[in-house]
């Protein structure tokens, strides 16, 4: 289905909501949403300086209430985190550097209306600071690659962070001066007093589509880091990795309570299962996950292929938006809009974490000795895979 | 949300249907059920006289129709598939002996359904010939188990499956006499010819709610096999082990290209889960599933408690049936009834299965030496979590 014929789709909240009566909405919601188990997913009351912001600036501002139940022994701990996607602002043609500073002063006023809104800890999308321009093969795009220590749109985000005492998640195109520029796809974790706590880099590069990405940068080398910040236990899962359920695990087993997915990814490809990985993820990790798609369609000065036997062409697709939260209850919010730029602000009662452990039992019973077992026979040259044939055959 | 507000919301699908309009639908449908990925998924000319044994003998009939893009090298390989899902037939304060035997002529109305509309492999729910008495903590119930090998519903099963030529997943409480009358959660596999293929013994054993099986049965030692029948490459996944993203792996390492998900599971506790995890699985592990759910609502002569602090009580929720089929390319056909027995339809080719994994390259990029590095480390005592702590903490 070409995007021209969803030009006026904004989100399946908005179509439910507009035909489907009251009652029968709530089980929509309920079968779409988890809307069943605990509290219903609830909204915010967002300051109307905040909101007018939102207006004035034209972006997309939604929100979440993630609630949990009260322990006996410990407090809430409810941490109030920002999502935000952000479209390219000049065209692909502008001189490079007017490119990354559009970028950056757009995203400076969701920043900011984050910071306002009270957020502890947000994260941007992926490669935030330049267009999704590894389908074009060309290596001059490059030049936006940053280093993860000093770069321009790092520290643009430790200034923000400093202003709001606010974690920031910075997803950048790192180049690592030290090991001889290689490039990298990293996120840039900055703590609440500016200072950089460290840096993930994506753990599974994909070879499907116009994303082309595995010619620019290699399969990180970080392992599966967990950050302890002021506000959080939090990891970060770099797009396509969504799509590998162990490296979701692997954050979970490290102690991560929020896990964080900047992804830049298409309509036409990945958009029926965008609703489903994270939603998984934060079942299967009885963890938060909270997933930040590019906005925008991104069209680029010469034509290129896709490996998929169409004409050459100059633009990406479109980049669907729809960031959400998922909750390890099963549990979801709503989603950003399909066409606009925007912030979600959510609460998270992180004690939910262990209350789904707790009642769930997914950790206790996951026999993880069995797979430990299983994969090391696996990784043999020499594997002989468990198949039991059919005699009569 | 209790049963009763629901009794009249028979799925998502026929609610849509009601209310949104056509050009709409369509658009909430391709985000709900993944229809803009490949073809649509369409539905099966199923001959009148297999509707109307469905009208006459009062269980909901449904299908679904996979396709796969044509190769050069390799010709199409469809394969029709049945699921089927279904109440208990007698009062649980019945004879042991009539509940079974009216729940396999119930069932055996629906095999032979299955048969006629030319279904080449079909799976039955959970413990499919007994009640799911296990909430109940009480022993008695365990003379419903029976021999893997010669039980009276195997042979039940055996008998449809030389009648009909047609592959049967028969999902059992098995007693295992050679081993000192152990009990097990068991699927037992039936070739077409009516022989026992072999058997599979659930991994993962639920400590959740009324799911008490743990007081009944161990984790399953079979390990994650694959059975090659004539109509393909299958494996089954029993009910609790969808939980787990590591074994559904398994099983697709192992080489399945379709995992049944025979289940028992009820609405309080997992209704808005059930729709994430097995179409989750498709997609990471590019296979098949189809995902079989008892429908119903049970109660037993006596009341139990759940742990959950409320009053003791008789009846263990709401079954919310809703079985379905996900395929690998992120689609999945509708969902049978919440209140009705019934039996769904699906042509598949397994061609797809390939086809997705060449496309999207998941097993290409998994690393799973990584993970099997990082396995073994983590079962040891002395495991340390990867963490990055802020030092300005």
């Amino acid at each position: 289905m070409a995007e021209g014929s969803l030009a006026g789709f904004a989100s399946l909240e908005e179509l439910l909501e507009e035909y489907v009566p009251a009652d029968k909405l709530q089980q929509a919601k309920r079968v779409i949403y988890g809307l069943n188990v605990g509290e219903p997913v609830g909204e915010l009351q967002l300051d109307a300086g905040v909101q007018e912001r939102a207006k004035v600036m034209d972006f997309d501002l939604r929100s979440a209430l993630f609630r949990a139940a009260p322990e006996q022994m410990r407090p809430p701990r409810v941490v109030r985190i920002g999502l935000i996607q952000n479209k390219i602002v000049l065209p692909t043609t502008a001189p490079f550097a007017a490119q990354a500073k559009a970028i950056r002063d757009r995203v400076g006023q969701m920043l900011d209306t984050a910071g306002q809104a009270g957020v502890k800890v947000v994260c941007l999308q992926e490669a935030w600071h330049m267009p999704f321009a590894f389908c074009t093969r060309e290596k001059v795009w490059c030049e936006f690659a940053e280093s993860a220590e000093t770069g321009e749109s790092v520290a643009f985000c430790q200034a923000a962070a400093r202003r709001w005492s606010m974690v920031v998640v910075c997803p950048i195109l790192e180049r690592d001066c030290a090991h001889n520029d290689t490039v990298w796809n990293t996120a840039v974790v900055i703590g609440h007093n500016g200072n950089i706590i460290g840096k993930h880099r994506k753990n599974h590069i994909p070879r499907v589509g116009d994303f082309n990405e595995s010619t620019y940068y290699m399969e990180g080398n970080t392992g599966h880091p967990v950050f302890e910040t002021a506000f959080g236990k939090i990891a970060v899962n770099i797009c396509y990795g969504r799509h590998h359920p162990m490296n979701w695990q692997a954050f979970g087993m490290n102690g991560a309570e929020l896990v964080f997915n900047p992804a830049a990814t298409v309509g036409d490809l990945s958009e029926p299962l965008w609703p489903v990985e994270a939603r998984n993820a934060a079942i299967a990790n009885s963890y938060f996950v909270a997933g930040i798609n590019r906005v925008g369609t991104e069209s680029f000065p010469r034509e290129f292929t896709s490996g998929d036997g169409k004409p050459a062409h100059k633009d990406f697709g479109h980049f669907y938006g729809s960031s959400y939260v998922a909750a390890p209850d099963g549990s979801r919010g709503p989603s950003l809009a399909r066409h606009r730029d925007g912030l979600m602000v959510a609460d998270l009662d992180l004690n939910l974490c262990r209350q789904t452990k707790d009642k769930w039992g997914f950790q206790m019973t996951a026999r993880y000795d069995m797979y430990a077992d299983f994969f090391a026979k696996f990784v043999k040259p020499d594997f002989k895979p468990q198949v039991i044939r059919d005699p009569a055959l």
